[in-house]
């Protein structure tokens, strides 16, 4: 049985409690949104380790995309990422690799992860094409629902499956005039297969049979947006509607079937309307979790893209977004390395919490309060272990000459909780 | 006559003139928003340098706040953050010395600035009394206008004066239950001087002194918050909004007696409230032009809150601020360095344009076009070219094996514009 079916039995599983106790709220309300679908536990029911669920009424979730490319295919780098990841307070990797082993690079990071993970299978199901001297037209609709079921016979605990971009939709992103054509990779994929071959896209055609395997293993799947918005220009324009309310449909089939689902969401996004974004997405989606790369508020931030993804997903996750894919300093540039990793886990981090204090979930506000009485009470440790990366503002205080005194070195004597204190006190 | 009483007159001058050009629009639209308050241009008539002006209408500017501190007094590492602050955008500096030898620091820096140089006066005159061995205290009203009329005469272009503390905000703050007391150094120390001596504010008591001496040079006031919250537990509380009241009293003033003024803003405020604090702040004070710090929507970012500052940033842009100053990943920690002006400065440049995108000024949304364009075409030097940062842009793509390629390490071979552009010929 699979978490939601579990749940519609009326079934608390461990992996509930376990959830539960980390949300601070009682299990049968968690069972309770997963029954309906607004929560999801990604967790392969093979595989072990501490469980994290995503939806509505808990803490905005974070994930790392990690992984091999081409020109670059270290496995042992990519565990050194999932460790930075993992240690920066990522709740979820992608394995998202295209270069090199690519079985090995996967099943050491299942092996090694204590978080959930997550695949693109068509990367995979490509890269094999690719290295036999083929081309992603040559697969077959079984070379792809091999390499899935494989995969989830690994033990992935999520899988992104582009099934929104069907004849149809593709009809609609022709005809609307797009800036940046399609900028998904697996998503581009798929719509070179389908126009080659002429045929409907596999896994919408066959989604029945994404669904059998997938409900056998327990695996939650996210519905990529492959019509996502590369440019804010981009943004809500019919092509990515007409594919949101495919995956609304398809969701919903899901569900029926006891799949765990959540949906994919943009990319760039004018800052005005991406509150819009996250409202129509659980409107036509029956408030499944939502999942949402940036969104980035502007296209001209690259080398600083960590930044614009926080402004975005801050907003994103304060109107209802669940899960962010961080952005890392590198994206639109080149592969991250160990500190892009960090720096866009920590960057979304912030952005999630942010997202946290407006959901109003348990803890998020007890957080700024402690770090508050903290700074009143001149207490540095504490004010490090408040902190979303207690690491790098213990290191930037000790750069500081007056690191040991109650002081610093920003404002020395002239510091203006001390004045204020010295003055209350007088105030008549 | 001020910028704002040869508005008044009608008359457009020369700094009007260069202002309006950079911004791309009608000199005359400019002027009448001068005549009527809703934009400055700080230039003190006897410095040369390109005036900038802040407002309505306009795009949004960046500060950088510099200076030493009593532990680190280095002149010549303030003026190597005075060019980092520039070359990465800045469009002001604040100088908020108060350590060393505080005349040479600001002498030099208005020296070299290319951009409009603000300060809070009362650091220096306090600064004047402690290395006296006297204390705050011991000020006199005069000490306080001397010290102004100084900087005046010495060609600094706005000032941060803490008009707004008075007795009557003063037992307000008291009364009302505020988590972190107050955190503006300039408001602490005049509340202290208050106390101690049991009298009124200078700055506000003597509110006519001030606009006398700022008329007669042509220097922007800058109303400062010296109840700004410092926690996001103290947003909006009856001390921050009772001096703000204040304020729009004493821009109303300032601008009938024909000096140019704008009013400070928050400071730690949840992000849901931002947009609120915007539109209050111009129905109070008659739409001055608004200069915010941060807003900081989390109080426990430390280390990274150039990116809480950034989040912030942009929706009080998006909201109508006009002026942000810039916060560092040092805030709260430690005085910042060169590294950390530089990405305070980025973040605060990202948050400023996506909050003119939002606003709709003149040439923000081409930039965007400009870079989707850039990516469209694989024109890695345009992309450059475009982005916030060319600089940072152009390291990390050169990072990349791929770099002298048409295509990047993130996807290699799996670029999905490439794969899109191929079978888009061919969908039917």
């Amino acid at each position: 049985m699979t978490q939601l079916e579990s749940a519609r039995a009326g079934r608390i599983t461990d992996e509930m409690r376990q959830v539960a106790e980390y949300e601070q709220i009682p299990p049968e309300e968690l069972r309770d949104k997963i029954a309906s679908g607004r929560v999801v536990i990604p967790k392969n029911a093979a595989r072990q380790f501490v469980p994290r669920a995503i939806g509505k009424g808990l803490c905005t979730k974070v994930n790392a995309n990690i992984g091999t490319s081409p020109s670059r295919h270290d496995p042992a780098r990519e565990l050194a990422k999932l460790d930075a990841a993992v240690a920066a307070g990522a709740d979820a990797v992608m394995d998202l690799s295209t270069g090199g082993d690519l079985d090995a690079t996967l099943r050491s990071i299942l092996d090694k992860s204590p978080v959930m993970v997550g695949t693109v299978p068509v990367y995979k199901a490509v890269s094999r094409m690719l290295a036999a001297g083929r081309t992603c037209i040559d697969l077959t609709s079984d070379d792809i629902f091999d390499e899935i079921e494989a995969q989830c016979r690994e033990g992935v605990d999520f899988i992104t499956v582009h099934c929104g971009i069907t004849q149809n939709t593709l009809q609609v992103l022709k005809g609307c005039g797009r800036h940046l054509g399609m900028v998904s990779r697996g998503g581009s994929l798929i719509a070179e297969w389908m126009v080659r071959n002429q045929a409907e896209n596999p896994l919408y055609a066959q989604y029945d049979r994404l669904l059998e395997i997938t409900r056998a293993h327990d695996v939650t799947l996210s519905l990529g947006d492959g019509l996502r918005p590369g440019s804010i220009f981009d943004a809500q324009d019919r092509a990515q509607i007409s594919e949101l309310v495919v995956l609304g449909q398809l969701a919903q089939q899901a569900r029926d079937a006891g799949v765990q689902v959540m949906i994919e969401g943009p990319g760039h996004v004018p800052l005005s309307r991406i509150a819009m974004d996250m409202k129509l997405q659980q409107q036509l989606c029956g408030q499944a979790p939502y999942y949402v790369l940036g969104p980035l508020p502007t296209d001209i931030a690259a080398g600083h893209d960590h930044i614009a993804g926080a402004v975005g997903g801050a907003i994103a996750a304060a109107s209802g977004a669940d899960f962010l894919c961080y952005v890392t300093p590198a994206e639109h540039l080149t592969l991250p390395g160990l500190d892009e990793v960090r720096e866009g886990v920590i960057a979304s981090k912030i952005a999630a919490h942010i997202g946290d204090l407006e959901k109003g979930v348990a803890g998020a506000w007890d957080r700024d309060r402690e770090m508050t009485a903290a700074r009143r009470g001149f207490d540095w440790p504490a004010v490090f272990a408040h902190a979303i990366d207690p690491e790098k503002a213990r290191a930037m205080r000790a750069q500081s000459e007056d690191h040991d005194k109650d002081v610093c070195t920003m404002c020395g004597d002239f510091c203006a909780l001390k004045t204020y204190g010295r003055a209350l006190e007088e105030i008549k």
